[in-house]
């Protein structure tokens, strides 16, 4: 009968903690739906990722928190740049960009040292356990996403950080002196451009796969 | 008595089961030692991972799989470089590099672009469990290492790969025609190595939480 009891007693306590589970995803999960309708409707989100965020915030298990679907910048760095305060983004533009946008941006009077930059994507999926995190994973390779993982593992919340690799980085300007020429920054915008264009295609499969298998 | 009788079975089953988890992890540890001894035996491990790679083989919990600690590219692409076949190592080093080397790099007949380069560490850390696992996202933040994950997670073998984000990558050559001068490659040098120092900076830092935490 001892023991009897206390495995009643052990499997209250799982199923205490499974609850316990369950309710703090709840909870995340609602916080960050919340967080996305509110970036929404205030025109904040980055348009290439509305439909991903909605399907994958109207399923059971899965949430969204911070995304970037990709960009082109002029990175503007005065002093070190370890130092996040001493970047600025002088431009930024989530889409492809004609070679006059990068100039006046680069022919503006600026101090310190410009780059341009392609970022690739950049997402972080939630889910509620090791399983549905590991089913991430598994799109991710679906999809051809290379750069990813599970980075935050606890009871009730599991993250998944992936992103693409298509990416370009380059000093153009160190206080007054443009360091590349006009031709050569056409050059530079057209394969931004391209890495842009294949950046975004994987994002377009990266949802057809999520719509496929997360629920 | 039918419940305790049931009770003894699952209890054995799930000490299988870690049974099975446990040598599954020592066979793939064992592998992985191996591999990395023949590395060393045959001069072909990168220097500056030889410290860190004998200790984590050194430890219970932990191996190294494929590590890079990070390196200078001129990268020779003809064709598409999506597909991994149309790009060649023109050169690579895997410390700081000279003007003159990269000069003497680019000056040589190629065909197709040439990509001035600079790729951060990439290390891979296996383990048996989620715990373990943990320990190493844990040893990574402490490390101020900000990109890596959990890539696998399977019973007795999880994976946990980790870069830094010291990154450049230009168009330098199409064809033979080079795109930048003389000054602006002393310059893209200049930055080269000196991200090339911050990369090892952090390795050193990796290193010494990785001998703290993981056992």
């Amino acid at each position: 009968m001892e023991k009897k009891s206390s495995n009643t007693k052990n499997s209250r306590k799982i199923s205490q903690k499974a609850n316990l589970e369950e309710n703090r995803f709840k909870m995340v999960k609602e916080r960050h739906r919340k967080t996305f309708e509110e970036a929404l409707a205030k025109g904040k989100m980055d348009e290439k990722l509305v439909n991903f965020c909605k399907y994958v915030s109207s399923t059971r298990n899965y949430f969204t928190s911070s995304c970037c679907s990709g960009r082109i910048l002029l990175l503007r760095i005065e002093g070190n740049d370890r130092d996040k305060r001493n970047c600025h983004f002088h431009r930024k533009w989530h889409d492809i960009v004609s070679l006059s946008e990068v100039l006046a941006g680069i022919n503006e009077d600026t101090k310190g040292r410009i780059w341009f930059k392609v970022e690739p994507f950049i997402l972080h999926l939630g889910c509620k356990d090791l399983e549905n995190a590991k089913k991430i994973l598994e799109v991710m390779k679906l999809a051809g996403i290379k750069r990813g993982g599970i980075i935050v593992a606890k009871e009730g919340k599991f993250m998944v950080e992936f992103m693409g690799t298509q990416e370009m980085s380059f000093l153009a300007k160190e206080d007054d002196a443009i360091l590349v020429d006009k031709g050569y920054l056409e050059n530079a915008v057209n394969e931004a451009n391209r890495k842009m264009t294949v950046n975004e295609e994987m994002l377009i499969r990266l949802e057809k796969e999520v719509r496929k298998k997360l629920k």
